[in-house]
Formats: structure tokens, C-alpha cells, sequence
């Protein structure tokens, strides 16, 4: 075992940098020296609010500064491709936040490099870290439920903060490469297959966007299970997070919801306190996500990262899974543009 | 307004007749005279525990019985049209169980023969008539959540119980035709308009019949919103009905099933009490459903009818809304037969 | 069975009034043919706005105008007693809203004089015959929890809108006297007995009053379940009824507060839409009480006195179950007075 | 900062010391080196399962062992005092599980010899770093909710395994000792204030024990706010620990019951799963509690005890609050004696 902490350079300064930094503070063994951002200033305050010591602006200015061991890459979407060829060239490890490309194939040419550099590279499920999601996997394996037959996964909003997301060339798509990457990682997860067909809807409904402002995508699995995905960035009333799983023998139904949080707030003032991500109201009922950084999985995600470099050993999620995840996107837009029918999802 | 109660012959003596039969006796100003049913035995048996007076077996013995105003049609799918078209030839009002048909095309000849008759004719769509679901229509309608974006209903159990609901033959469909039915037409209520395509993925994933287990339909309406119609056999823990509506203001989430019941009780004893329909657990936590008969509409709607037969008032939903939905399911099973595309509803 | 409807004066025109008049006019045989009220202006409006035909402001011109059979006693507690003896002295019967008495001596002196004069006398308790309450007094029955050890009940709220609330003279009481009543009615008709000694904390913690604003009251029953009576007047959110039951096999929970609503709303604008009684807030998450006149119980309430004028039987729940609540009450009363301690119950 | 490794040994081999075996396992800077336990086959059982190296059955074979610097006690309840003045005698740091004593009097010669030896002493009040009490804590500080009029907290079962338990001489007490400790505290941490009076019932319902098995206490604090303990034996259908607060303008509400949980599922089998501490049923509906050590505040706790222990900083909650905690229950227990009434807390 590697004795001093790994040192992590933050690719990006953005919302899930930010989570990210977060949880770098809280953990053993880990050390964040230095922070690429486009923007000087944005960097520079980023770098002072979360207590990193160097504040880059471009590629050579990261690498001129202190050393690093990996990189966490949190930058947008069209970015991830460019740094993730640099940081592989470098001989950097990756942790790469979802989705890991834009498309299929730019997500082939990370694996690829990253294979070839022969570094550590993780990709950016932290669902599949969080406690309730690992239980949900654990019941399903457990029997409890019997044969899994069909399995639903929703995450809805009414859309992100940053404008990238909201521009096909710079993010890919809309709410199915944001949100319902998610959902196809804990599906084939679940399932332990990937899909073979996709049908797909995904329709801008009501934002002014070139990206689908919902998707509704159906994926048949060679066991026979079947699998609904639905993403959307048209919902009011704040994060909403579900999955049902219905099998021969029982069910599962899950809901991260506020109106499902155990801690239930009623103020009859307008509040400027903090409860959760993409809240909407202000008064009235208000539900509070405790310990967000846990309970949706980034802390065991990036402990997990840095004891596999710390030892050596291959992630459990990596780049495989995350170019999985693309080419299962790429075949439900390629379905959504056909006008909805089946598509065979090429292995 | 007519002073003598309104008289009913109940056509049927299954699950459905049973519960309406529990109605009437509730109502003031209507009475069930007779019951039609094919086995002897059980159409005695029937008659004798409802407190109705006449039991035939046959069309010509119930109209030798005594005299009535209106038939309450609750026989499987495929006697619809036969005895829908009898009742219309012998001037009976007629309130008949959803769907009206196997497909669009009975229905239509139901609602012609009841038209030509200058009946008053019901189409069977509780729902409509639930106090939830009027609740809802009418948040909706008070602007609360805005232009409304999409709506997705959902109504699930592990299959019926009488064994003409699984040969297709008998019942038209699946799934679908079974519960789909009644979210299509909240939907249509809900929107006030009908859609114009849809598309439709209809499996069987687990039981041995030639009808669909799981019916997922998409619904596109003139107006832009999206339609997501769920109808399953294929999931266990007792009977779930839920619906979502996501507005440009706001948002409603509605749930009927057992978790969702303001009573919960816990035994650790193995109990025999009727707790609600479609439960599958004897023990542990169980959730009774509290007037039913009402909850689900069945009180109002038929108390309408019975209104509508004293004052000569057109209902709410008649055939004609029957014809729609059948018309809806034709063209979401066509999609679903052509591999899942979006079909266009002929007008 | 009297064939003529049955008439009612409606004595009171608060918000009692208002709901139970609701109820009339969804009543067959029935008709509210009179109301009476202190305030002119007030009470013409009430009886336009309801439909009813005479408008009067004092005993005498009541009994002046068009005859009826019964009163609906809605008035402030301090009217109860006057205007319980005039009905009476008529031989009209009485349908007395909670409490009877603003003490045991009050109630008593009602109920003597209901019974001399030979009338139908109901205590107006809806919860013995709201529908949610009726199942949980049948699943105890069924055994399907054991014996019961101890029962909780809870109804809180920020406090009432009219002012006689708030003053002892009028009211008798605060939230005990308001709120209490009604689940020391539910524990007796649970446990099919009467509580032999009480204790009790009646505290003044926020309000301006000479009423206590919350009350919390311990009940031993001769059976060895121990009772939990709570009523606040100090709690934000709006309304909130509870009933937990403790068996020695299971136990039941029961939660009528807006979160435990089936539909649950989000609006990010002002509503001006009533949603439910006693909400707080008008925009934000918002959870609408379906048909409350039916879900509260008097519907059903009001359905069994109207039966029981025409049939001439005994009501369920008459003024000696209100005695019965009010002595409780009255030893309650006399154990916070004196710092808490057990006090038996006269019986 | 010390360098080396924290080395505790651990006071018992029971439930919660198997629970806290599992937080030090995923501690880094902290290391179980040793075990004690009466019966030595089920201590050298112990420390296999839990991989610690040595087994004592005496505390001079403990001390005879490897050296450590900590001690965790989890003994019954009648062996604190003994093992807390052999840990301070043997200047070890000591981290006590609730009660501190059975007594007042045994908490406080446990805090004179910890103070006396100078070491770091922590009470093991858990609910205190659970992540959902610091939400709520937290909430309250911001004002939310305005001015606490009135806390109400319940814990309930159907009564602990472990045998000692049920028997007042080793327990010092039943439901109010065993889980009512943690609603005082939370009381006193939430309010910032100790209470001055207290009144309570603590009768023994239905269990065979001469400990209550269901304890009510009111506590006035001098701010004014009125805190209700629940704290029950009684109750089936698995763990419940529930929070209410009522302020002036606004209200909490948290529930920590199954039916609170985020995942629900249904088995129509039996399952031999691990769902959560205290279930009572192994079909049906069945809710996980996901990593119990981390939502009850185990990790938090002890991690918190290691790191004051290595920076030598008091910790946030040490036996002067165990000290207050017992006091306010010897006060509660000389009330339910009397009769009920209000009793002074001697300060």
C-alpha cells in the first residue's frame, strides 16, 4: 500500500466539482493540489473556497505546478475526450464524471488510451456506490424478489443550472446523456447483461434547446427482462430519483424524492437555508437530503478510486462500462430519430 | 323526475357485478329486479346473497322475469356486443363495463344500436368518477401546475382472476384492454382532447397467455403534451394505480396503492380479513383500501346514471367516449404488432 | 318510514354550519327548511348561499316560521345548554355538535330533558362515523392486532379562526374541550368502556387566552389499556389527526395530516385554489383532502340521524356518550389543576 | 497529532459491541486489540468474528494483554460504574453506551473518577451525531421554525434480546432507561437547555418484568417549551423512533420507521434476508434501514472519540451529559411513583 496520499488534480469548477471537493476534504489518504478551470478569476475563487493550493488556467500551468498522481475530470461533456487523451498521455489516473463521452465513439478513444497508458481509470457512476442503490442490487441478488422481469428508473428536474447542458454540441443530448446515463448503469448493473434493443421517444416538450427535454427509453435485455429509463427536465417540485423493480416473487419500489426524505420541514417564512439540490420552493414543505455527499454514492465512488491506485487494482466501474452506457444512448437517439421503433443495439 | 326507483336487471354475476350489486343496495331511488348469468347454480347463489329477486340464464328468461328499465352489462369482453345489441333492441338503458369492446369496431355497432334506440347509454369509466380523480381533473383545470407537459398513469397487479381476462379470444387483450383502458381515458378527460398517434410495446413477459402481461403506450395529444399509459400483470404486492402530471408550473403526484393508505396495520399473525382487492400478503404490514365502492368511483357513477334515467339527461361518458378509448388501444396494439413505431389514431 | 322528508332548522351559521350544509343538500329526504343565527346580515347571507328558505335571529321567529321536525345544533359551547332545552321543550330533535356540555353538568341537564321530552337526541361525534375510523375500530375488532395496550390519538392545529374559541367562558376549554372531545369519543368506542382515572397537562404556551393550547391526558382503562389524548393549538402545517393503537399481536397507524394525502401537488405560484382545511400555505407542495364532508364522517353522520327520525330508532351515538366525554374532560381539567396527578373519574 | 494507531479494547460482547466492531473496522487511525467478556467461549467467538487478537474474561487478563489506550463499555447497565472506575484507575480513555449509570449517583462517581484521571471521557449518546438529529439540530438553530413551543420523541418495540434487560437490579430501569435516555438528550441538545420538572407514567403493561414496559415523561424547560419522552416496550411491527417539534412558525416532523424508509419491498416468501435490527415479520412488505452504523450515528460517534483522543480535545458530549440525562430520569421515576405529578429536578 502506497503510504503518502495520493495527490488529485480537479479538472472543472463547476457544480460537481464543487460536491466533489467536498468530499476530498473528508477523506484519509487523498490530497486535491491543483484545479484546471477556463476562467481565471472562477478558477482562482474555487481554489480558495475549497483550500487548493494551485489554480491552473490551461493544460501546461496544471502540469507546471506541484505533481499529481490522478486526475478527477468534471469538465463538460465535448471536454472530456481532450483531457482525458492529455491526462492518459501523462500517465495520469482518471476518474471521469458520466457520461465518459459525448458519444460511442468518443468514449472508445478514452478506453483506449487509458488501456494503453496503462493507468487506473474509473468512470463516474456514483449511483452505483450509493448505499440504497448497493442495497437494492443486494436484495435483488439476494432472491428476494425472484426473476427481475421488468425494472423502471426515473430521474426528472426541471433542468440544469450550467448552459452547456443545453446545447447538443457541447453536451451530446439532453436529459437522457445527463440523467438516464444513471439509470442504464444500475439496469445492466441489476441485470448483470447489457441490453440488446432499444426503442426510444425523446421530444423537446417545452424548453427553448436543441436537446430532448425528456426521453422515454425502452431496453430489452437477453434474459428478458425489460427495462424503462426515463429521464426529464420538465418536472417542477425538485429532484426526483425512483427505480421499481418487478420480479416473479416480489417488488421493489424506491424513491430518493423529497416527499419520501424522513426529515419533513414545514416554515410558514421564507427560508434562505440550504435542503436540497434543485429545490423550488422557498416556504411551506421543504425536505432536507441529509448528507447529499453520502447518500448519493461520492464518497464511497472517490474512496474507492483512490485505494485502487493506493493498490493497484482495477475499479469496479471503469471506462468499459462507461462506453457501454454511450453506445446504448447512441442506439436510443438513433431509434428516437427513426421515429420510435426498435433498434438493435450493435455489441 | 320519475317517483318509482329506477329497475336494473344486472347482466353478469362475476367480480364486477358483485361490487356494483353493493352499490345499488346503498342507493335510494333504484333497484335490481334480476340477474343474468350462464351457470345456474351460480347465478342462484348470486341473486340470493345480493337480495335480488329474479335469476335467469338466459336473455329471453330475464325479459320473461319482471319488468326493468336499464341493464347493468358486466359479462366478459366478448358478450358485450350480443347483449349490448339485445338490451338496445329492447329499449333498456344500458350502463356497461369498460371497455365497451374488444375493439373499436364492436364498440362502434354498440353505440349505433344504442343511439338508434334513443337510450341512455353509460360507458363503465369509474374513474371518472372517483373523488381523487375528479380532485385532480380539477387541479388541473384551477391552472395550479400550468399547461400541462405530460402525464403518465400506471395501474398494475399480477393478473386478474377469472380465467376469460387471459384468452384474447374472450377478452379483446391483454393488459390494455384490461387497465389501460382507464388511464387512456383519464387522459383524455384530463386534457380534454384526444391524441392522434401512439406507440406502444406490448410483451408477454411471464404468464402462459396469448395476451400482452405489460402494455406500455405512449400517447401524443394535439395540444403537445405526451401521453405514458402503463398497464401490468406482471407485478406483485397488490393492486397499484398511480398518476403523474408534469406542468410548466407545477406538478401532481397521486397514488393508490397499499403503502399509500393513510391506515396501516401490522400483525404477526396470519389474518383472514378482507383487507383490500389484489392483496397477496396475510401478515406483516398490511393497508385496507376504506369504501372501496366509493374510492373508486362506482358510488358516483352509478348514482349518475340513475339520475341521468329519471331526468332524461345525457351522461357524462357514454359510448361515445368507449368508442375513443377502443379506437386508442387499435392503434397502440397495431404499433406494438409492427414492431413498436408511432401509429397514426384514425379519427 | 316517514315518507315526507324530514325538516331541519339549522341553529348556527359558523363554519360547522356551513359544512354540514353542505351534506343536506347531498341528502335525500332531508331538507333544511330554516336557520338560525345572532346576526342578521350574517345569517340572510348564510341562507341564501345554502339554499334555505327562512332566515331567523331568534328562537321565537324560528318557531314562527315554516315547521320542522329537529334542530342542528351548531352554536358556540355556551349555547349548547340554552338552546338544547328549547328544542327539547318543543319536542324537537336534537343533533348536537362536540362537545355537548361545556361541562359534565351542562350535558347532563341536555340530556335529561332530550329524554323526558322523548326526542331523538345524537351527540354530533363524526369521527365514530368517519369511514377511515370505522375500519380501524373493525380491524381491532377482527383481532387482527390482539389486545389493545395502549391507543394515542392526536389532533392538532394553530388554532381555531372564531373568537368564543379562545375564551374559557364561552368555549369551556381550549384545545382539550375543541379537539380532545373527539378522540376520547374514538378510545371508548375502541375499547368499549369508559376510563376510570385521568391525568393531565393543560398549559398556555404561546397564545393570547385563557384556554390552554395544548393538552396532553393519560387514560387508564379498567381493561389495562392506557389512553393518550393529545390536542394542540400550537402546531404550524395545518391540520394533523393521528391514531396509533398498540396489540399485543400488532398494531395499527393512522395519519390524516396533508403529507399522508394520496395526491400531493406542487405549485411554484400563489394558489388561491382551497386545497384543505386549515393549509398555511399557498404555493410549494400542497396536499388537497378529498370530499371532506364524506371522509370526516358527516355524511354518514348525519345520514344515521335523518334514518333515525323516520325509522324512530335510537342513534349510536347519543347525548350519553357526550355526558360521557365531558365528565372525562371535567376530571382532566381538575387533575392539571392540581400539578398533574391521577384523578379518578366519578362514574 | 499522534501517529500511531488509536488501540481500543472493547467492553463486551453483545449487540452493540458487535455493532461498534463493525464502524472500527472501517475506521482508519484506530485498531481493536482486545476483547472482554464473562463467558469465554462466546468471547473467543467474538473476537474470531470481528478479528480482534485477544480474549479476556477478567480485567486483569485484559490488562495482561496487548497495550491499549481506549476502552469502549458496553457492558450491562450494573457494570458501568465497576468498569469505568477500573478504566479511569488505569488511565484509559473511556467511551461509555447509554445510561452512563443506572443512577444519577453511579453516573456521577463514573464522571468524578474520569475527571480525577484526567482522561478523555465520552458518553455514547449516538443519536447526537446521527447525520438525520444534526439535520434537524440544525434546522432549529436556523430559525426555521421559529421559537420550540413543544419536542415530542418516541422510541418503541417489543423489548430488547439480552435478558438483563428485563431485570430493574442490572438495568437500573426499563423502556424510559433503555431508550428514553436518547430522547433527553436529544431534548436537551436541541433546546440548549436542561428541563427543571418533570412528570411521568411508567407503568408495566404486558411483559413479565418488574421494569416498565412503557414509560410517558413531560419535561418543562425553562425557555418554556414543553418535551414529551416516549419511550415503549409495547409496540410490534419493528423499530419506530420518530421527532416532532412545533414552533411558532413552523414544525418538523422525522420518522425513522420502516415504513419511513426509502426502500420498500415486497416478498410473497419467506426470507431469511437481514432487512433491519428489531423486524418482526419475513414476508410481505419489509423495509431496509441501509447502513444502520452510519444513519444511527455510530461512525460519526467514533470517530469523533478517536480524533478527540488523538488531539487530546474534549468531546462534544461527555459524562456530564450522561450525568444530566440520568438525573432527569431518577426525577422522572420518583414522579410515576407518586402518583404522576410534577417533580422538581434537583440541578
Amino acid at each position: 500500500m502506497t503510504q503518502s496520499p495520493v495527490r488529485v488534480a480537479m479538472l472543472g469548477t463547476g457544480f460537481i466539482a464543487e460536491f466533489r471537493a467536498q468530499v476530498y476534504r473528508r477523506l484519509q489518504g487523498v490530497e486535491v493540489v491543483a484545479v484546471l478551470g477556463r476562467d481565471p478569476a472562477r478558477t482562482k475563487a474555487f481554489a480558495e473556497r475549497t483550500g487548493i493550493g494551485h489554480a491552473a488556467t490551461s493544460w501546461d500551468a496544471l502540469m507546471g505546478g506541484p505533481g499529481f498522481d490522478a486526475v478527477d475530470l468534471c469538465l463538460p461533456n465535448n471536454c472530456h475526450l481532450e483531457y482525458g487523451l492529455l491526462a492518459a498521455a501523462a500517465a495520469k489516473h482518471i476518474l471521469c464524471e458520466k457520461p465518459l463521452g459525448r458519444t460511442e465513439a468518443e468514449a472508445r478513444q478514452m478506453h483506449a488510451a487509458a488501456d494503453k497508458a496503462g493507468i487506473i481509470h474509473a468512470y463516474g457512476e456514483n449511483m452505483l456506490y450509493a448505499p440504497d442503490f448497493r442495497e437494492i442490487l443486494d436484495i435483488v441478488a439476494s432472491g428476494t424478489v425472484g426473476k427481475v422481469l421488468w425494472v423502471r428508473g426515473r430521474e426528472a428536474h426541471f433542468g440544469p443550472h450550467s448552459p452547456w447542458f443545453w446545447k447538443r454540441e457541447e453536451s451530446g443530448g439532453g436529459a437522457l446523456v445527463d440523467m438516464g446515463c444513471h439509470l442504464i448503469a444500475v439496469f445492466n448493473m441489476l441485470l448483470g447483461e447489457e441490453p440488446t434493443s432499444v426503442m426510444c421517444h425523446a421530444p423537446t416538450l417545452h424548453h427553448a434547446t436543441d436537446c430532448e427535454d425528456i426521453a422515454l427509453a425502452l431496453l430489452r435485455y437477453p434474459g428478458g427482462t425489460l427495462g424503462q429509463c426515463e429521464a426529464s427536465w420538465i418536472q417542477r417540485g425538485g429532484m426526483q430519483v425512483t427505480l421499481e423493480v418487478s420480479g416473479t416473487e416480489g417488488m421493489i419500489t424506491y424513491d430518493r424524492s423529497g416527499l419520501s426524505q424522513p426529515i419533513k420541514v414545514f416554515s410558514r417564512n421564507q427560508t434562505q437555508r440550504y435542503f436540497s439540490e434543485k429545490v423550488e420552493s422557498d416556504r411551506g414543505w421543504l425536505f432536507p437530503t441529509v448528507d447529499e455527499y453520502w447518500r448519493y454514492g461520492y464518497y464511497d465512488q472517490i474512496r474507492h478510486f483512490v485505494e485502487c491506485i493506493q493498490s493497484g487494482v482495477k475499479p469496479k466501474v471503469t471506462f468499459a462500462e462507461g462506453v457501454v452506457v454511450n453506445r446504448i444512448m447512441d442506439a436510443a437517439y438513433a431509434s428516437a430519430a427513426a421515429g420510435g421503433g426498435w433498434h438493435e443495439i450493435a455489441g
